[in-house]
């Protein structure tokens, strides 16, 4: 049997070669490429997609998995050998579920409806993206319907995000939620405005990066093992646990941008160059799910990036940066500036307090097309009405409401949860971190930040696939992921910050 | 039939996506990866080839190619079909007769030997690498012995890189040659030594750069299908057609250096631009051969770029760039400065009239490691006492003398005759355009080069992979790979620059 198992890591072993080579092509077409360029790399992300999942679910890989699933829970459960084999039959049981002719379909249609989507968001036009988004839904009620019976028809969406998590589940946290940040949105609306100006003042470009690198090589960030590009959309991607980069874009006019989406890809970076080497090309490697992984980058960014302390030890560092503008700003002034809440129209825009009423509301949507109790037709109404009911603005147009996010152009659905439960996350496990390192505010006044990451790393990042999410969360904090600790942390922030 | 040749497509389309994959990969190690990566980007490379190597030797290419033979032989000789038959045919062919066996540990040898080689060069220490070269030279025997019968133990290395190309020819090209060059550069001698010391001013990298960009802007380098970055040995690498990228290296105390390996890898990479778009993904996409490759090169780097009309045009423009140091220094001077010859230990400092030197002493000693008539623990005096014969300099030490090269650590033998015939064709070449183009040095002296480009673009490079080489010279030639046009040329240049 151990010989079976050292089959299954060679196979899996090339398939993350497949999936790593894939990010590095993927890098470079988001970083490098020069445009013409495109065509083909699409036809090598393919090719190389298609070869990963026919070794999945290839009749070796299935033989191999039926003969070890047996082994694998005569083992110790918590053993690497018993996870590994848990989570490739996962893996294959899900790959080989769904037909050829559907996954053929859907990166057709999928790749036209990217380039449609982005067409019709320039022109502010929904009714050109609508029957693309409605074949995009119809597929994945079709996806859905090959893992029949489910209790809820969004299970299998959430599920390839967030492994072993359930819609019931998803929609009891947020109902939880809900009521409590649109009730602090209305209690912060009461106060003055803040001023916030003085971010939005010319900074350059250059000293802008060199703080962001500043800040996050103190984080722990390894420029041995990675490095940072510049990108027209910010992201994290790793092609071992020894080669992860971050990527940013810097604002002339914008000092928070660069800053803290900086802090936020150093986050996701971190988790991925702190699993377990051993881990590196089997089932294992890589982050449990999203939603941890966007606990890291939001801790890092917000928790952290945003706090009182952070600012005590930077704040001077940064005016040293850039004295002209922030010299005569004090650290009250920007520690407010930089927390600043206002109900915007743009999710990747938005605040710490108002950010999760942006993922509810897609949620809620998605869901209600996945159920059929909404037509794509309807979309934009339904979402206007809910930026209203929600946080009280209503878009001018479907470009800057329905038609901004990339994701369901993708066809992903079932993503923007995640974004939530990470911030619910990081909240969950800032307050266990704060019980194990009692003085960790006067660390991060001192710029000192190794018994934090040295935290998460033990707590969260060794562990990579190893555990479901929920599991690993209840491993670490005691409960599974619980709304409460992160409406504390804002209820708390934003008393202070908005005095009342 | 159309549909097995579809077929043959297909399989063709994925083996170059992979090529094309790994290039990227490659692209990216010399280019961006942190020193950490390289581990898994070992890894990653090693199965994106080994992918690509099952697929081309598997069972169904080779049924298919079996079938598609005959059917090729009925076709017209000259069509694209049939020619795209043989190529497959051809490599499938070669690919076959060497077992897996020997693949695998051919990998193994070189990857060590890489390491070594390094570590000998910077140790001047060739005792380190010895015991590697021999295992490389016999494992190289080894691969011949698979081809046998053959007329010359070498050819199957040589056809690596030039299909077709037999030792005999190149042994009878260079033997006509050598003494030729030998004379050239006795005679160079003799004359006062021309003074470059300009050249060695300090020159600010970023205007060095510029000044390259704006030149091979002019020779018509398309920007919307590549790129130019830094790498530490300047390399072109193609992705597809339309996504070829150069590198550079600039030094601040070289002026030469950056320029005329800007436009060297430019003319590497104005070949893989001007393949035939419709060979792409079929096995004629790409070049003939490393040696038509390189007449491309060596043509836009020197006959082009040492020319005199070519700094008629762009000198005042470097002087533009650099008015302190060159603007004292006339436009003969610079020229003679540029076209300086100095006999020199290191093969890819060499001038032109010097390089073949460097190129026949390697491939002699290749051919006799290879017959065996000399054994990897002589190479060093073999070495030393041929740099004195055909050049008249003695390396110091092994670093500069028989450690310099990377080559034969990756294993590769039979390489380095194409740089020499490179700069033959690339005088065939010359001779012919000026009979097609009488005003091409008019063209030049105003800076135009689309009629060059365009002419190279018609008679080489859409052809892609389509004629074996020198089948492709004489189509174009009416010759086969002839050194005398070379010789003129460089026989008339220098008697001009050297005023004998």
């Amino acid at each position: 049997m151990e010989e079976k198992l050292e089959q299954l890591k060679k196979i899996s072993a090339e398939i993350t070669d497949l999936q790593y080579a894939a990010a590095v092509l993927g890098w470079d077409q988001q970083c490098y490429m020069p445009p013409a360029g495109a065509a083909a790399r699409g036809n090598q992300l393919g090719t190389l997609g298609r070869l990963a999942h026919e070794r999945l679910v290839s009749d070796e890989t299935g033989k191999l998995i039926e003969e070890l699933v047996p082994y694998g829970e005569q083992l110790d459960p918590d053993s690497d050998e018993a996870r590994m084999i848990k989570v490739a039959a996962r893996e294959y049981k899900k790959r080989t579920r769904v037909p050829s002719d559907w996954v053929v379909e859907f990166a057709q249609v999928t790749t036209n409806a990217h380039h449609v989507w982005a067409e019709a968001r320039q022109e502010n036009n929904f009714g050109k993206f609508q029957p693309y988004l409605e074949k995009i839904v119809d597929l994945r009620r079709r996806y859905a319907s090959y893992f029949e019976p489910y209790d809820h028809v969004y299970d299998t969406l959430l599920d390839d995000f967030e492994p072993g998590m359930k819609t019931a589940d998803v929609i009891a946290i947020f109902t939880a939620l809900r009521p409590q940040q649109v009730e602090l949105i209305r209690r912060i609306a009461e106060r003055p405005e803040i001023d916030n100006s003085f971010l939005f003042k010319q900074y350059d470009p250059q000293k802008q990066w060199d703080f962001g690198v500043e800040v996050i090589s103190k984080f722990g960030y390894d420029w041995k093992r990675g490095r940072q590009d510049k990108a027209a959309h910010p992201f994290t991607t790793s092609f071992s646990v020894d080669d992860v980069r971050i990527t940013t874009r810097v604002f002339p006019d914008n000092l928070s941008s660069a800053m803290f989406s900086t802090m936020h890809e150093c986050g996701h970076a971190l988790y991925d160059m702190g699993v377990n080497p051993d881990y590196e090309r089997t089932p294992l490697t890589g982050a449990t799910s999203l939603a941890v992984h966007e606990s890291q980058s939001r801790m890092w960014e917000n928790l952290v990036g945003r706090s009182m302390p952070f600012w005590e030890h930077f704040y001077p560092r940064l005016q040293e940066y850039f004295p002209s503008q922030l010299g005569n700003v004090d650290l009250g002034t920007f520690y407010k500036g930089i927390n600043k809440v206002k109900p915007s129209l743009i999710r990747v825009e938005a605040d710490e307090a108002t950010y999760n009423l942006h993922v509810m509301l897609r949620l809620e949507l998605e869901i209600a097309l996945m159920e059929g109790s909404l037509q794509v037709k309807d979309l934009p109404e339904a979402w206007n009405n809910r930026m209203k009911d929600y946080l009280g603005v209503t878009p001018p147009n479907d470009t800057m409401g329905v038609l901004q996010d990339v994701h369901w152009s993708g066809g992903m659905i079932g993503y923007f949860s995640t974004y939530a439960l990470g911030n619910l996350v990081s909240a969950q496990l800032w307050d266990c971190i704060h019980k194990d390192i009692p003085d960790l505010e006067d660390q991060i006044r001192r710029g000192e930040f190794s018994a934090l990451l040295g935290w998460v790393r033990e707590k969260i990042h060794r562990h990579g696939a190893k555990y479901e999410p929920q599991e690993l969360v209840k491993m670490v904090t005691g409960t599974k992921i619980d709304p409460a600790p992160y409406m504390d942390y804002l209820t708390k922030k934003y008393s202070e910050v908005y005095e009342f």
